[in-house]
């Protein structure tokens, strides 16, 4: 097929490099032209702006958008929309927040501009050699662009998940579980390191990804990390996050669903950011109070 | 190699058939008769006491005990130590708390007798045609011994582990982490079906096994569950325990290690035992009393 794609970051580029392998006629467009070094060797166009690569693209044109969530799409949006004609299809590729997808969705729809929501799932690597993909929005503009989805993603690998919003509602939920299963590996592991035995913890890890019930791609991935540290001594143990484990917990409080692990294992990620908390300073200060406990002093 | 197999239940039935598969000489026991039935016909001598298992052996003796954690293990070491003679081997391949472990190694020891702690994991279908293997105890005795650990285990699920209850050690935290995944997806998956889209949960576990970063055994399980009972509306939400998850956390407590989510998706286990709850009764009661809230009553 014949489509331009808007976002090449780490993510996009390796998309780019998947959709040329499988023989689509693509068009890049990043804000930063360094982003799109070398993928006119492997057979892109690439567009020095916008307009350009709408121009590029022929109806019902298709433009995949792989951008960091929030203004970014927003903004992309507001520039790609001028230049685009009823039938023309946007498929948002990121992780955008599925509230804003329908929005989106509804706004897009008023000018006959289809809008699909593709969650993407496997990482870097999957970009590049076969994505995960959960995609919502109209079915029969997921049908037109099928023959796309199923070349970029893995076999099995995409599925249509429904009304426009669940492919990015699925994502969310994926990265939540990814929070839940990601925190009991660690605790799991520390655990194994604190216990008084002496596990190679590399060992460890590499057993249970064979065989085991808990084997899983994680578990292969931290295998990989403790080949190359094996106790993990050269990183610190700070979790950043981006926004798809908030919106889980979000989510559960607004249908009232009870998410313990999804819920802990975010606000574990908030606790690593810190290397002291008020919360602490408040019951200690408690302690002394009532107790007479001893506080640790900052100075 | 020659051995002794005592504990024919689900698991050492399997492990049995395992075992035979890899052309060693089996001899099996089991209180229950009935356990052991085509086992003669898959090539196994069947003991008709732990008297008769132990003659059938030539020194080294390996006994294998595969059986229900505590009184069915204690009791058959019981049984089975005054027909062993020093340099004789006993390997625990059930879910033994690893102190257990301790004592049960440091008492033999006092009779030359070898104790090998191997926690197994793999599930019923593992035991027959593969498992994974965490094997402590004595180096030179598990050295010896791993002809037959490696036959059965899948490639690569094995390993030493080390000092004697490290595997048994090992067990408990995979199935530590094992509560914690599983709670993490079936969370998810909650959110999914009360998210107000129409998802095909099938559909759902079946994508994310192909490309996505939490593709793993368990959510493979999941769909196979899935597709028999798409909306699980067959079976209670009813989830039982052993004593691993348990056992984890009095660990996270001995060690002071902060497991928030093994910890949690133990508690939801227990909460799942109950239709109602007396710490939910103390709520309502107490949000009545200073607030005149409503309280559902049991009449």
């Amino acid at each position: 097929m014949k489509l331009g794609l808007i976002g090449i970051g780490k993510m996009g580029y390796n998309l780019a490099e998947n959709v040329l392998d499988k023989g689509h006629e693509l068009t890049v467009y990043d804000i930063n032209p360094d982003n799109m070094k070398g993928l006119d060797a492997k057979g892109a166009t690439i567009a020095g702006s916008i307009e350009n690569l709408v121009s590029c693209l022929t109806s019902p044109r298709i433009i995949y958008l792989m951008l960091p969530v929030g203004e970014p799409v927003e903004q992309t949006i507001e520039q790609v929309l001028p230049q685009l004609s009823a039938g023309d299809i946007l498929i948002d590729g990121g992780n955008s927040h599925y509230k804003d997808t329908l929005h989106r969705y509804t706004r897009l729809k008023k000018y006959g501009i289809h809008y699909l929501d593709c969650g993407t799932s496997g990482g870097v690597s999957g970009a590049k050699q076969g994505v995960c993909l959960m995609v919502g929005g109209d079915k029969e503009i997921y049908d037109y662009c099928a023959p796309l989805f199923l070349s970029i993603s893995v076999a099995q690998g995409c599925v249509y998940t429904g009304a426009s919003g669940s492919g990015h509602y699925c994502k969310m939920i994926h990265n939540g579980i990814e929070y839940g299963m990601m925190q009991a590996i660690a605790e799991g592991f520390e655990l194994l390191q604190k216990s008084g035995f002496d596990y190679n913890l590399k060992d460890v890890a590499g057993v249970w990804n064979h065989g085991s019930v808990i084997r899983s791609w994680l578990m292969e991935l931290l295998e990989n990390a403790l080949q190359t540290d094996c106790d993990l001594s050269g990183i610190k143990g700070i979790m950043y996050s981006t926004g798809e484990g908030k919106w889980s917990v979000e989510e559960a409080l607004e249908h009232a669903v009870c998410t313990p692990v999804i819920a802990l294992a975010l606000l574990m990620r908030y606790r690593s950011l810190e290397t002291d908390t008020f919360s602490g300073k408040v019951v200690a200060a408690l302690r002394n109070q009532f107790g007479g406990h001893a506080v640790a002093s900052c100075r």
